[in-house]
């Protein structure tokens, strides 16, 4: 008896010691798709490594300083909207019209309070424009002119809409355009020059997106993500990113996560909510949750992308089912963590 | 032992007899709010419970007939948007602007296929746009102008915005903004003058909206609900009904659910999708699982509203915090049932 209460002692510790929880952590995407490595350059590749190692690690500062998760998303995701290698703020893709209508949202696990935008067209970092929804209206969730308006009433930094073009967008439409028999929209007013990273940028297919999982020092767990949709869309399309339960969702009692892909098929299992259900509910650890949800009910309805998470006892995870995803990750004693393609950690 | 599986066998044969599953059942609400007996004049009270008759007893007819789940709802929820007694469709809010910008989404169980529109303004009923955007577009979620212009060219009945205008909601309206210091815009265009109906209707808060449920005889549960949202509504607010998971939800693997209140704690819980959740990863009974989310989640967080759900064995549930909800249900061998009041079945 004494030999067996000795052994569990030392695997407890042992436990203990190997999965010590950290106190912070944060998983980042930058959308998942075709993202192969032979069609990637070397200094494509370099590009969006350092792109994502850039904001994560300005995400990881805020959280190691003691900051709260809600402003280490923000932070990272300024960074990856401002990027034109993603599909998110400056470099967003193209509707039919020519136009760049963006969705974003925000929820923080602590307080469930949350806050999204969709079709939005003259801000420059619609996560902040989800962050105000949620902090200075009554509301939820605001779309098209009228969240606009908000955006400018409250004081939100305001761009020209060609702030957002980036000829490598604009090329996706006009392929979009031709291969469905759509008119070519004329170019934007405003349409900027390409700069150098603009010719670095992988097309990653139908889709991107950008989104952030914290957890900070205080135990509180957040999400956020932004996107521009997809190329070509339509009818005022709103995908997954700004439908709270959809692409994003946070509960302190579960987990928070972001997603990213074709965003009808997360709508439809309602992905982000699921997850964190599954780790509520069933007690699935955060992985067999994202997996569950992922590589089981998400391939079965024939939906494609991934997610990450974050859980308040220190887990992370991620899952996706298409052949890469621009992720990364790093906790507190914990490197950081890059990564692009199936073969990768 | 022989007599206790005598007992257990007649246990199990009365259980069955008592709660022979039917075949088909239909729930719909018109609304939970503030909705008190003594606010209801006889007159009024009369006429809400026939019109939720004739609404709930039209998708029976088409049940009992065989017809689908969707298409029940969609013959229901006609008949509910075209009722100025009802926020949706005709008799809709208004929002700040003066304006009707209407919400609906529809879900099917079998297929996990949704559809969902936000901000319509010209469409006579906004819940068949819903269905179109599921069945007739690659798309889930369309919302403002995109969402009118898809409508026209499915060749969805268009009306005039003046169409949808009834003299109560716009004094709702009136007091709104002058309770709020907000100005009162000018009446639309083509507002119609009151028809009797409207002279019934009681103003049940802040919100309204219209849902339905039901199961169908091939086993196949759906969920559709729309609302003209809450009265001075801006920025473009979309409240819980398009927000599949939220104010709309059905899966077989668990149940049907549509959801009226303030929308906001809706969308954070993903109310519609939790009930369902915790069918199916709990165990619980529709009626444990609704109660759950709504008398204590909902009512923790300070949200207020209910919901009706129904679940592919037959078994169906409301589940309301407010003083009222209209709301009835019909299933095979089970007569019609009506209620407004707590007191009230």
């Amino acid at each position: 008896m004494r030999v067996l209460t000795l052994a569990l002692a030392m695997t407890a510790l042992m436990t203990s010691q190997a999965l010590a929880a950290p106190k912070w952590a944060i998983v980042v995407h930058g959308g998942a798709g075709v993202i192969e490595r032979s069609q990637l350059t070397p200094e494509q590749e370099a590009a969006y490594r350092a792109a994502m190692t850039r904001a994560t690690e300005a995400g990881a500062k805020v959280l190691e300083a003691g900051g709260g998760a809600m402003d280490a998303i923000e932070a990272t995701i300024h960074l990856l909207e401002d990027d034109p290698l993603f599909n998110a703020g400056r470099g967003a893709v193209f509707t039919a019209e020519g136009r760049n209508e963006l969705d974003a949202a925000m929820m923080d696990g602590r307080t469930l309070k949350a806050g999204a935008v969709a079709g939005v067209t003259r801000t420059r970092h619609p996560i902040s424009l989800a962050r105000a929804v949620m902090e200075k209206s009554p509301h939820v969730m605001l779309i098209g002119a009228g969240a606009d308006a908000f955006s400018k009433a409250e004081g939100l930094e305001q761009v020209d809409p060609g702030y957002f073009f980036t000829e490598r967008r604009w090329k996706s439409l006009e392929n979009f355009a031709r291969a469905n028999n759509l008119p070519v929209p004329a170019r934007p007013a405003g349409a900027k020059t390409p700069d150098s990273a603009e010719g670095l940028a992988h097309d990653e297919g139908k889709h991107g997106t950008v989104g952030v999982v914290a957890l900070d020092s205080q135990g509180n767990v957040a999400a956020g993500t932004s996107t521009g949709g997809v190329t070509g869309k339509r009818w005022g399309r709103v995908g997954d990113s700004p439908i709270i339960g959809a692409g994003t969702y946070a509960s302190n009692a579960s987990c928070a996560v972001s997603a990213t892909g074709t965003g009808e098929y997360f709508i439809r299992l309602t992905v982000a909510r699921d997850i964190c259900a599954l780790v509520e509910l069933k007690g699935l650890s955060l992985q067999a949750a994202a997996d569950e949800v992922v590589q089981k009910k998400l391939t079965a309805l024939g939906g494609d992308g991934g997610v990450i998470a974050v859980a308040p006892d220190g887990q992370i995870a991620w899952s996706y089912n298409t052949s890469g995803m621009y992720r990364a990750s790093m906790a507190e004693g914990r490197p950081l963590s890059v990564g692009i393609y199936k073969d990768e950690p």
